[in-house]
């Protein structure tokens, strides 16, 4: 079989229209399913799995970090949404809102929450009293719900899982450090456990989080060359601590106000990784994060020996931490390889007699096709070795990708040539208002990702006005 | 310090007023806050992380015994939550409905979900047409409203936390396999890691699930005499099956409904482990679930080398696996003995300068405040072997406890004269007729707990008509 030769025929090209590839890819490879409440959707056990993944080792770093995990109420009465102008403003227009309870009308509407900024500043006014109570630096695991009016499976849904970390400070450096330390968690998660590169920088005034003070971003560009913001994480300053009277006792004895942070991440990733790694034949999943990390395929397996010889490997494998499966079903190898090519499992071990007999196996890596004859000596290690090796495979191709779909732009006519016609980041510097942002985005159709840390000024003056620019934007199309 | 003096004087004492007990515990060993969401809690750091450990020992159970995790979405149109019958009866006058999405009103309103038969119904019909899709063993953790009139936290509050497991099977005979195996599991949790007897038995039909054909419980005793059902487990036969269409083409070419089991547990443990075995110091809590399993408290912390000895023993202790934690803040060793024994950590183990000369440390018991000067060779197997004892301690008490509160009857007037002044279960024969079960929830203010599976018959009339009896009945007054 040629590499790279399609072997799943089922899905739309990414070429002929991306957009149904990735619906495709997320119902053939048993993700979701649709149910009767619209812009919802059911996470399969296979898409689930990823998700605890990714929960497992999200929830670990961020308790070395010092995260402790609560629950709060899924429900905000109105009264207390509001009590942050900006943030009711922002949230307000999509939220669901339940006004019954049992037959009885409710005295006070309570929305479902989209975030629980709210929830959290209330709690923390009643318990923290004292300096020796700060920081708290809470996380919760939980669904929230946006009412949108267009959804797209993980990427935009009404209902959707995510963590919302939110921290209270005595002073406002402090707050600023774990803002920038938990993007830098987020950062590290995308880079080395999910092999996709992001640019890590602050979102401008129009596009961060309704109430903060400064939010900053990691933003992933997909194969379609647009974005996806995959985290970001907000330095809100006193403002929710002055709306909901979060004050403390410091050691001076003057009661001043707590600094604030909150940051998330969501299933939303599932939809970056698919649109980052996957291929015509379907998913590629990271290593870090796949339900299966090695499929075990037996050849002939009929024949004397080979189905014991398959299950001594996985059962090699999986006392070696692997995650791993043996299919020995009745379908004919040709259709495992295709079924977990689709399920974008990283690699795929083929055992047969004559494999046996010279005591190897093969092996084949879902991103390339390559395949090594191996010893089944010593097989953990190639494993993980093997597992290792494409997850940076995966990092360099994507880096690759985005480096070649990163352009500069020095004029507005320039800048909007290149939107019309190269997905990409457009490098292009700003004056930083808002009338030019707004410009672009009107006519250009792009919006700005982030202002980006540690990349240098390609100039001194504004893309769109021509007057003095403040700051180097990256711009672009996005989900 | 005398044993079992009371140290922290700030709860009410539980003969005094149990409820009150309960409420000053959950509040003070910091489980929980109020919010200004009526009827709804936020679990905080420390009550939720023995919510953590309950799900990760139950979670890896489930998937031993082949469970999968999926997500279905939180809100269930009217129209689906109204497809079997009996099911909307029982959940329509509690359910939380959301009638508007933004600024506009809903086509049809959305409830919240009170369980989610009816979703995964709906997505079994969808996803299974052969007998070889069968069984599907799926289970999603997440939280559920329910609009109840009286709250308490963990008992019984508007939301709450659970894993809800729903499976689907090709025969009558592996659905009613699955059913007694998740009671078994549940059983076997409360048992051996929480250290609560529990009696197993059938629902009556009055008590059973709203849509089940058969109802199993685990029912535990509380201190203060009152029953808790502690998890549930459903076999619905193939009711549900008709209700939404889900039907598969079995090997013998015709189609067939599928038979159906539900089971969970929720929150409500945690609520299940402080009255059975906290006391007037505060909680304890089994090792198994406890967040600090054990409390290192240095002596004369200022004195040279104590600190740095009861450091060692921490890391000793967590590089075994023990969650450990030391407080060598400033506050004095009393303070700190009362606010570990408040949040029922099971062991304490001080350290002082002598102890250091000696090579030794004193442990402390939480359940029996037993003290054992112990060498600090081989620690970590002497605190987990002292672990290990506890529950099996907690265990023993609480059986006790039960055994000296469960009472026989075999009349209605012997029944009565039990429930008016003896907290506990009444053992009684009864003739099967919702008649009579009425008539002792009615008169004698019980109900029934559970029919127990494997438990002698005690006479062969019912104790309230005298007429033929069908099957022991276990009665109580429940949480």
């Amino acid at each position: 079989m040629a590499d790279n030769k399609k072997l799943v025929t089922e899905i739309t090209s990414m070429d002929e229209d991306f957009a149904k590839w990735y619906t495709d890819i997320v119902k053939k490879a048993d993700l979701i399913d649709y149910s009767s409440v619209k812009g919802c959707m059911i996470i399969r056990p296979y898409g689930y799995a990823i998700w605890e993944n990714i929960q497992k080792i999200l929830d670990a770093r961020f308790k070395a970090s010092g995260v402790e995990n609560v629950y709060m109420p899924m429900f905000i009465p109105e009264s207390l949404l509001k009590r942050e102008k900006e943030h009711v403003e922002g949230f307000a227009p999509e939220v669901a809102w339940v006004t019954h309870g049992g037959d009885e009308k409710l005295a006070e509407r309570l929305c479902v929450r989209p975030t629980s900024e709210t929830l959290f500043c209330e709690h923390y006014a009643n318990i923290v009293r004292s300096y020796r109570d700060l920081p708290k630096v809470y996380n919760q695991w939980c669904s929230v719900v946006r009412w949108e009016k267009t959804t797209r499976p993980f990427l935009r849904s009404r209902e959707f899982l995510w963590q919302e970390g939110h921290t209270v400070h005595r002073t406002a450096k402090e707050a600023e450090e774990r803002t920038v330390q938990m993007l830098d968690i987020y950062a590290d998660f995308f880079e080395h456990d999910l092999g996709m590169p992001v640019i890590r920088g602050q979102k401008t005034d129009k596009e961060k989080f309704a109430g903060a003070k400064a939010t900053y971003t990691v933003e992933a560009l997909m194969h379609d060359g647009k974005a996806l913001q995959g985290g970001t994480s907000h330095n809100f300053g006193d403002g929710f601590a002055r709306a909901f009277g979060i004050q403390f006792l410091d050691s001076d004895n003057t009661l001043k106000y707590c600094h604030e942070t909150s940051w998330g991440v969501s299933t939303r990733i599932i939809g970056g990784i698919i649109m980052t790694h996957g291929d015509d034949s379907g998913l590629v999943l990271p290593p870090a994060v796949a339900p299966i990390q090695a499929v075990v395929i037996p050849v002939q397996q009929h024949k004397d020996g080979v189905l014991d010889a398959a299950r001594a490997i996985e059962k090699t494998l999986r006392d070696a931490g692997i995650r791993v499966k043996t299919d020995d079903s009745e379908q004919s190898p040709g259709w495992k390889f295709s079924e977990y090519e689709m399920k974008g499992v990283p690699l795929r071990i083929e055992i047969g007699p004559r494999d046996i007999a010279e005591g190897k196996c093969v092996i084949v890596r879902r991103d390339t096709r390559e395949k090594s004859f191996v010893s089944t000596e010593g097989l953990a290690n190639t494993v993980k070795e093997a597992l290792t090796k494409l997850t940076e495979a995966l990092y360099e191709r994507a880096l690759r990708h985005r480096e070649e779909r990163t352009y500069e732009a020095q004029s507005f006519e320039e800048l909007k040539a290149i939107a019309d016609t190269k997905p990409g980041y457009i490098k292009a510097m700003w004056c930083g208002e808002l009338e030019c942002e707004m410009k672009l985005k009107e006519e250009a159709d792009v919006s700005s990702r982030c202002i980006p840390f540690g990349i240098a000024p390609i100039g001194d003056t504004c893309v769109c006005c021509g007057r003095a620019a403040k700051k180097l934007v990256y711009w672009g199309k996005a989900y």
